[in-house]
């Protein structure tokens, strides 16, 4: 049985592997340091606040919480000083990253039906909770967000939502159902990598 | 009179506009096909969904009725495997565009009137209905949104705003009103297609 | 004592030093009149609303209070009819804008508390509210955010809301904290400008 201490800790978990992405990111585009922090902070909280204001659930965890604040700083610092250490690690982090999202993923789809949203509405949420942190980091450094481009990145996360969607319309238990949904998202986000899966691009057959 | 089935429909119809309007820009830019989803789902509903959360109306509407995304699939799904034919449809895409348009703004205004705002923040909040999804459309792709740029666009949902806003401060009915503000918006909108309207821009007499 | 028809002047202020701080980019930008309002009003009011969201302080008191629009409005129309005064304006522009970064870091980490946030969360919002405008300004034209490269700005901020927030900690009195705290921000912000404070930049060890 999965107990509220293992939640927190998987999700402070998947809190520090998308900040450190943020912190990297910022590193390259050489912001200053507190520019590197609030990447890394974002990165790792807004797709869960954006979800929170979304669903009325304010003010958001992760601004009431101050670990997430504390786990996001962390990473950043650690960015910022050991950036070469921390390039060195780019498959454990990419790891960490997709144990977050299939978390996020999850807890996202769980908490929007608690507030009763319906099945489509608890799926985009889920969505939205595992790859907002993705899209704001980007967008904060005026690039397109790289999940609406890379392999299999959002749908990975869809289908970790569907399947918290899918047991609790079929009436099955809630942790079993969030084990497999996390675990189809982390493997579907793992296999992407590994094998380096691609969605269809209309691009390529229209412009050349 | 308006049935509430008139304005679903209309609403779905403006939704669908706004959501080929979206996808093209995602198949241009090449994003995968879930990339061009997601570009078609945010440019119909991000209006609504900011409007939503400002009025503090969550979970917003667009979340709650799968009906809009199952629409805004749909003209994903077809843009991104018929662009082709979308692309030479441009003149009719631009009218349902400005049909949202018009929709959006007035049924913004309105809903803003009835939380309890007053005639400023209704007009606001009409105007970001229209806008809203043609923002974040572009922002996600990492361009400064059209709207800003382009001809008389956020005025004409602007005007269709005020007009909800000046019949409800008159306590004229407020149908006709709606009627006549999304008219008003729709044949500003027309006329600034057709015959090329341009608001005066400061940068052309500052940089040359 | 500070009187509620002080803290609304300074808050007033502030949004005509930030509003034009928004003009100055759109004008620069080469955006409309339409696009210069917008941004000004964006840059004055984004912090505040986004901090209102998050805290279910919904409608934000930017869109219920007409005067914040109508100043912002203002401001624009300053910039864009007559830029080149502006231009030349640029040390007066500066110093408001300090004092509107300090009142409203102050002022947002007040209302936080009120709302019943923790420190930390506290801190953050009150920073949002100083920062939220210039960062919505510089995404609405697909720029890296200035505060997140730019000396010293956000962390003026954030000691700013910290202030507040180990104030309120402490038991003391609101009003001088609040003063101290405001000041605080804007000498450190003042000084940053005169004396090209920066913050270490890994990119730069990093990138050659």
């Amino acid at each position: 049985m999965i107990t509220a201490t293992a939640v927190l800790a998987l999700d402070l978990v998947g809190t520090f592997a998308f900040a450190i992405s943020g912190a990297t990111l910022g590193v390259r585009k050489q912001l200053d340091l507190f520019g590197v922090l609030v990447l890394a902070f974002a990165a790792a909280t807004a797709g869960g606040i954006a979800r929170d204001a979304l669903l009325g659930a304010v003010p958001p965890a992760a601004l009431v919480d101050w670990r997430y604040l504390a786990v996001s700083i962390f990473a950043g610092l650690i960015t910022f000083y050991g950036y070469r250490g921390v390039e060195q690690l780019n498959h454990p982090v990419q790891l960490f990253d997709a144990v977050g999202l299939g978390l996020f993923a999850v807890t996202g789809a769980e908490k929007a039906l608690a507030f009763g949203l319906g099945p489509s509405g608890a799926v985009l949420l889920g969505m939205l909770s595992g790859i907002g942190g993705g899209i704001a980091r980007d967008l904060l450094v005026a690039e397109i967000p790289n999940v609406l481009q890379r392999e299999f990145y959002a749908v990975a996360a869809l289908l970790g939502a569907v399947c918290v969607v899918a047991g609790d319309a079929l009436g099955l238990p809630a942790t079993p159902v969030a084990i497999f949904g996390a675990s189809t998202c982390f493997v579907l986000r793992y296999l992407a990598i590994r094998r380096n899966w691609q969605l269809p691009v209309a691009g390529s057959r229209h412009d050349r």
